[in-house]
This record gives C-alpha cells, structure tokens and sequence, in this order.
C-alpha cells in the first residue's frame, strides 16, 4: 500500500501513527501541500478533492479523507469495534474532530506554525481560539469520565483527534488547563510501537 | 427510538428521510436552535458538543454526529456495504460533507434563508461560494460516472450529501450548472418511501 502525505499535517501523521500501531507496512510518497503538488493532474486523479492523505491499495484503488482511511486501515483489528452502537461512537467523535476541532485547531496552528502568524492572518487566528477551547473542553469532559473517547480500549476516534490536539500548542492552545487530556496524551505516548509526528 | 432536531436543518433531515425509507420508527422532538435549546443543561447532558441531531436509543444512550447516526441506523440494510472498501468510500464521501460541503453551502444557505442575507454578513456569504461550487463540482465528477456517489446503489453516502444539495440553491448556488447532480437528485427524489424537507 502506498500513502501520500506530509507527516507534518496531522491528517497525514494519523495514518502513519495507526500504520506503526498495527505493523502495517506500506510506501510513504511525501506531498508538498505549499509547492502545489495536490493540484496536479496526476493527483487530482487519485483524489478529486485535491487533499492529502490518500490512500493508494494494491489494486490501485484509492480512499482519501484520514478518518476514513484509518477505519479502513483498522477493520477487524483492536482499533476499531464492530458492534454498530461502539462504531457509531468512534465515528461521532471522527466526525465532531472534522466540524469542531480541526477546522479551530488546525487552522490555528497552520497559521502561526507553517505562515509565522503574519499580521494579515492575526485576527483569523485569533478567532479560531474560542472553538477550538470549546473542542478540547468537550474532550476533556469524556476524558475525566473514561480513559479513551470511547471507553477502555484505544480506538481509531483517539488516533483521530489525537493527531491534532497533541499539537495544540503550536496553535497557542495551553494544553496544561486539560489535565484529563494530558493524561491521555500521556497513555497514547506509552503504546507500543507509538511513533511521534518528526 | 427519538430524535432531537429541526427539519429545516439539512443534518437533521438526513435522520428524517433514511428513517422513512428504512421504516425506522421514531419520535421527533423539535429542538429550535436560535432559541437555545441546544444549550440548556438538559440538552447538553445529550450531547456535550451542543449540536443538533441527536439521536436516543430505547436503552437511554445518544448517538450524535448526523453522519455516525446515518451509518449506525442503516447497519445490516442495503443502504450500508459491510465490505470494508465500499464502507471506506462512504465515509470518505461524508467526511468530504462535513469538511468540504457542509461549512460552504450549509453556511451560505443559512445565512440566506434564516438571517436574511444582512449586510453585516454579506461578505461571508459571498467567501462561501467558491468553497461550495468546488464541493458541487467534485461531486459532479463521480456523478457523471456513477448514478450513485459510491457506484451504482444508494447509500447513507447519498443521502449524507443530498441533506444540504438539493436545497443548496437557498444559498445561491445554481445547481443548473450541475446536470449530473440534478439527475441524482431526481434519482434519490424517486425512491419509495421519499419524503423532502417540509
């Protein structure tokens, strides 16, 4: 399997950490997102919607959006539940990192992180703190109750919103007022075969 | 089983109308958001996110997430593939709604409809157009090869971006410039057991 991506973006670095989680080995091509390289003709192909992570299989057939392909990635394994209400679960927090979280925290931290916070991006990034405290008080109140997002098991929901959040800093979010989230942080660190975003 | 929301929400209809074609069921109990009814302690209990649907099973539990509540519904019917690729490219299309769909022409058509397109958001308005025909474009894309958005069955894909499309001309967009989105909207309109918006 071959996927492409920067492992600096936490949509890409998700399917590399659940990738090392669960030995699965496959092909990383890098992707560079500023130099234009999802808007050629040859990777629009892959993905329509011109955005990485893609995930490319042996037979040549193509999954984009991350929280998809890890689900794909994890079918039948100990990251993903098939009992429908624990699925539905892991794809209700999936879906609240791509509306609630990502688009706060992710923006955020591209801004100051990738652009050096330029005056002219200031005041979007100051406007993506209040959602993006929002999100990460939503899951610290699931954390304070259960030590992943679904209960007692690692699942693909926590490889999800993972991927971001323990970035946050870099997007001026102080992760030390969540210490349920620390903590969590903490235990996705200790899995075997973790592998960090550099 | 019940169901909180509002009908004229596209997320929340998409519960409406897989419940009508699946024969599922259920009690509707309106929620009006401008009023702030998903912010009261009680609904909050639901769901932490504050968001509408919100879906509660007959043991008490809540699913939320309008594409987790799809998906979790249509489990073992023809509306979801348990093949884990056909299962990854649903998802990978209402991943693509809520990231690349929903937050343009959802936007757009609310602030339209509901706020009545006032001069202090006219900009916004005008920023989420070119979001959203690039949505629409992407889907005409694979319409123009597939009758449905996954190939040749209806799914919880299709009706996941049907919700906010076939009324996206609420918010300015001009699905004439879409045969292929127009005759899938037909295609879906046609289905036994159909019921629209209103």
């Amino acid at each position: 399997m071959r996927v492409y991506g920067d492992i600096q973006s936490g949509n890409c670095y998700k399917i590399k950490l659940l990738a090392s989680l669960l030995d699965i080995e496959h092909e990383w091509i890098h992707i560079d997102i500023l130099n234009g390289e999802t808007r050629t003709a040859e990777f629009v192909e892959k993905n329509p919607n011109a955005k990485i992570p893609v995930l490319e299989l042996e037979d040549g057939r193509y999954i984009s959006e991350s929280n998809a392909i890890l689900n794909y990635l994890a079918t039948d394994t100990g990251l993903l539940s098939s009992n429908p209400y624990e699925y539905g679960k892991i794809q209700q927090w999936q879906f609240f990192e791509q509306y609630s979280h990502e688009p706060y925290i992710a923006v955020a931290r591209f801004i100051a992180k990738y652009l050096g916070l330029p005056d002219d991006r200031r005041a979007e990034f100051e406007s993506k703190q209040e959602g993006g405290h929002k999100a990460l008080y939503v899951m610290e109140q699931q954390l304070q109750q259960t030590p992943y997002l679904t209960g007692e098991r690692l699942s693909t929901a926590d490889i999800s919103l993972y991927g971001y959040t323990h970035v946050a800093g870099e997007g001026g979010f102080d992760l030390g007022r969540y210490p349920a989230i620390t903590q969590w942080i903490n235990r996705i660190q200790s899995q075997p075969k973790y592998v960090g975003m550099d």
